[in-house]
């Protein structure tokens, strides 16, 4: 994609014209060709099998654009991929329409569809459709990207809150908050000198063979807006269960729980994104806990907590011994982290 | 949906939190409900028969979100409704991915979910999924929204730019650039006392009676961003033909005649968002033509060109008597119509 790093948006790449049609043919085609999205026609049409399809759609509007670890391009295409993922289902198809600022350097914009590109080829999705519009200065902040999600639910998977049971125990797959640091350490001028990364990755690889080996697998969520807290409440009303997670169990890297404890946060309520809780039998949780540690997204996986009978309710036994109940994220460190 | 005008959309109503879920259940969800989307799991599942399915996404900025005959949340499903139609396909789902800036008085999304609940009964498509965000003031404009649309291709339909043969005639359901000339005089002080609404109207019930009827109808698109020009030239190239379109034909509104003519305006160029052009076979047209016309959203239908061997034009027989070679639309008049 040869780009020239001095060229900006302008309003008129997006009014369907002649500059909308050069958009497409130097920057979103190159980077996403494939025969379906080639068509350049009103709707991507593909043939599919009978069964259960999965579809997912969320807007990212993070702030700031690039960070340690990724862009808003491969969250983008990592949000979608693990919330079809999550479900149980293999992502197939990906749809991606942008919102675009007048002044957005088009070497920016080259750099998000690159990578966006990586992240849907080593997830094995095809990007089939998009969109793009242009608003003037002031009136978006450079990039916002839309992506849905189509996948395709294998026949003998079922997830369901209804399937949790007391007894059931719950892992992770690694350590909690490094998404909403980082994005919370670039937007503040702190003064923290941090190697935080992000943890943005597309877990849908990972998921099918877990799905595959493990029948007793009941239901997944990737942890994102409101963290592993807001989640677990979430899952806990909804299966009306309670769930009990223990502190001295929750993997907290190293660096996040040093500025963590600097900063007032709790890693519980920051967003990750790479990162899903699952909850399966007792009698298999071993044998499970030992498999994702195998995998490369799943090398701090942890038990953290079980599933007793209860009415929607999370509590966290602390460290020292204590009980705390866990509520949904109130109020944010800080808003766009996604 | 009771709401109180004075609220304001704040950050905190997106940052997946308790806010999150007000906003969930006292806006969203009453205005959407249906079985799959009241799950509020990450995707939606739902079962489909083998075949083929149409896919198409759109983001919507339109400035403003209010305008006669509409507002962003009427076209944002008539848009992606109108976009699988013209595939062949019948919509069946559509995902809504809404970004808001914060400030946005919750009344006005009120009005904006009414107004697509609304549009989606009346298309008979279901909204499954949807994901709210929240960027702060002079981050965006008021609102954005996303929509993707899933609709089933009939086994027997097949549209398509080849099928496009020297002779084809080529039909619009009626008139031309109300869309496009409505969203202008909202936004410009032209000091124009105009009547002009906008035709924003989902089209898939007329188009499936059409492709049941006539097996003859080879390409459907619908005119928006660049109207009727740059689409049919769109088809030309694409189809490898020409298009001689004839001025004398094309529907257009006295007042819509009148106010373009006093701004230099050329309605051809104007975005319609509830017009689509079609291309049948010869021996077809007329009875496609009475057809069309017996339905509330053809009324004002016309023959207005047809298909010729060639390389791509689009020519104009103008009412004078020369032709005018049809090119792309180069600037738009204004951004942000859709």
């Amino acid at each position: 994609m040869s780009t020239n790093e001095n060229e900006l948006i302008l309003l008129a790449h997006g009014d369907g014209g002649l500059l909308t049609h050069q958009l497409l043919e130097k920057y979103f085609l190159p980077g996403f060709s494939n025969e379906l999205l080639d068509e350049l026609s009103d709707a991507s049409v593909f043939s599919m099998q009978e069964g259960r399809l999965a579809v997912s759609t969320d807007s990212f509007v993070v702030d700031p654009i690039f960070f340690p670890g990724g862009n808003i391009g491969k969250l983008a295409v990592c949000g979608t991929v693990n919330d079809i993922a999550v479900s149980g289902a293999r992502p197939l198809y990906l749809t991606a329409s942008f919102i675009l600022e007048e002044g957005l350097p088009l070497g920016e914009l080259a750099r998000i569809v690159a990578s966006m590109s990586d992240t849907a080829v080593k997830a094995g999705v095809k990007i089939i459709a998009g969109d793009t519009k242009v608003v003037g200065r002031g009136q978006a902040d450079k990039i916002f990207i839309t992506t849905t999600g189509i996948g395709l639910l294998p026949p003998q998977v079922n997830l369901g809150y209804r399937r949790l049971k007391p007894g059931d125990k719950v892992l992770v797959n690694g350590s909690l908050g490094n998404h909403g640091l980082a994005i919370l350490l670039q937007r503040e001028t702190l003064g923290l000198d941090s190697k935080v990364e992000s943890d943005c990755a597309p877990l849908n690889l990972i998921i099918e063979k877990l799905l595959k080996r493990f029948k007793s697998i009941k239901i997944m969520r990737d942890l994102t807006r409101g963290g592993l807290a807001t989640n677990a409440k979430e899952i806990a009303q909804s299966a009306r269960v309670d769930i009990w997670l223990d502190e001295q169990s929750l993997p907290v890297d190293d660096s996040v729980r040093g500025v963590t404890e600097l900063l007032g946060l709790d890693p519980l309520y920051l967003a990750n994104e790479g990162k899903f809780l699952i909850a399966a039998a007792a009698d298999e949780a071993a044998d499970l806990l030992d498999f994702m540690k195998k995998d490369s997204l799943g090398e701090n996986s942890r038990l953290i907590g079980e599933v007793r009978a209860g009415s929607g309710n999370v509590y966290l036994k602390t460290a020292l011994g204590g009980t705390r109940k866990i509520n949904m994220l109130a109020s944010a460190p800080l808003p766009r982290i996604c």
